[in-house]
């Protein structure tokens, strides 16, 4: 029965990239995780060793792809199997994105703990990062069982990202004001809660994208994927 | 002659996407090069222009993306030509961001102009912007004649705008420490350098995608895409 056959290796190939899909997300979740902890416990180890993991991630990113474009070439799927792979080389891209954000997160471990980080800074990237993994993990699950809805209830949830962004991009401003030898660790900061912020963003991307796989359609109101800082002036110091 | 209208119609369908992917980057190139030109003069009329013009960009990038999927889908192309429509579905994703990056930039005119900009500055972000911008427009044309050569020797090229990214950010926080009254401004001129440098590795991915389309294989070694700045430390204040 080779008509049989082929369905079943062809099933394969999509399961093959669905499953990819699924472990690269876990391992940049995992390393987004990590570089937060290395950046709030100083651990200069476990932030070399997110430093190292991102090749995994370059690497099959390009794995998918190459599979992706194998399978259209020699399938010539139809409709909505040739959106899910289509979809698949795009979440790929974000999640080797991702990926490469932890990494500069840790990359920035050791100018941040040139000095002694307050409490509600630590708690903030905290919280903010605990909300872009969520969006994460949540986005990749509506992915798996292709729900539509689940991706816009994601997509409209980036706002809160974006307003704990804002309050940190504030509170940073206001600490180097405070005491100008804040403002080289502050500034890593900065970055570190930008890189975090961008990370809600590729969620928001993965979501257009399952939108996109379950329904045909893409999403056509336009959800601004840059950040509110734009004009967040700081209190004026005093003279 | 039904076989010969075919390919000719399958033609105009390759020539179309080409050409969008053109004047993607013609408008994109051209919110970049307003945003600083905003920037340099504190022309906020200008800026708002840049802001408004990103609507074009995210249309056209949807446009193009259906499009692609539907020649797949119609005309079940091999090889050259599927990676050729595949990589239009990147390289459009990496200019809708590019857009983007402009428009952050251009909305941080008005923030950046509480502080009179030091010529030194403005002449680092101008030669950034233009790196970048020449990196930017060499890539759409490697894309056009498919040049494997010319794309390596552009993502070769990103070592540079790197560097002088470097070199400002350095700068941006000594002034930063010499005057507390810089700090809003410069870290939104930090944000905008930043920017400029995310434009150059769009750059680099392009360049990536049309090593890809030209030749069927992936450019394997790593070139890393975050920045260099993880470990610049200001000098210390004087206390």
């Amino acid at each position: 029965m080779p008509a049989t056959h082929t369905v079943t290796a062809y099933d394969d190939e999509l399961r093959w990239l669905m499953r990819r899909i699924s472990e690269m997300g876990g391992l940049a979740e995992g390393m987004v995780a990590d570089s937060l902890k290395a950046l709030i416990e100083a651990d200069t180890a476990l932030a070399q060793r997110v430093i190292s993991e991102d090749v995994l991630l370059d690497r099959a990113e390009r794995e998918i792809s190459e599979k992706a474009v194998l399978v259209i070439a020699k399938r010539q799927p139809m409709a909505s199997d040739l959106r899910e792979i289509i979809g698949s080389i795009r979440i790929a891209a974000d999640l080797e994105r991702v990926g490469d954000l932890g990494k500069n997160i840790a990359k920035r471990v050791i100018a941040v703990h040139t000095m002694a980080q307050p409490k509600s800074l630590v708690r903030g990237l905290e919280h903010l990062s605990e909300l872009a993994l969520t969006q994460l993990k949540e986005v990749l699950d509506a992915f798996s069982s292709k729900s539509s809805d689940l991706a816009v209830s994601i997509r409209e949830r980036d706002d809160e990202i974006d307003a704990i962004y804002t309050s940190l991009f504030r509170e940073l401003l206001t600490y180097m004001m405070e005491d100008p030898r804040n403002i080289t660790a502050c500034t890593h900061l900065l970055f570190c809660a930008k890189n975090i912020e961008r990370i809600g963003d590729h969620a928001t991307n993965i979501a257009e994208t399952v939108f996109y796989v379950a329904t045909g359609e893409q999403l056509s109101d336009e959800r601004p994927k840059d950040d509110d800082t734009a004009n967040v002036m700081a209190p004026p110091v005093d003279d």
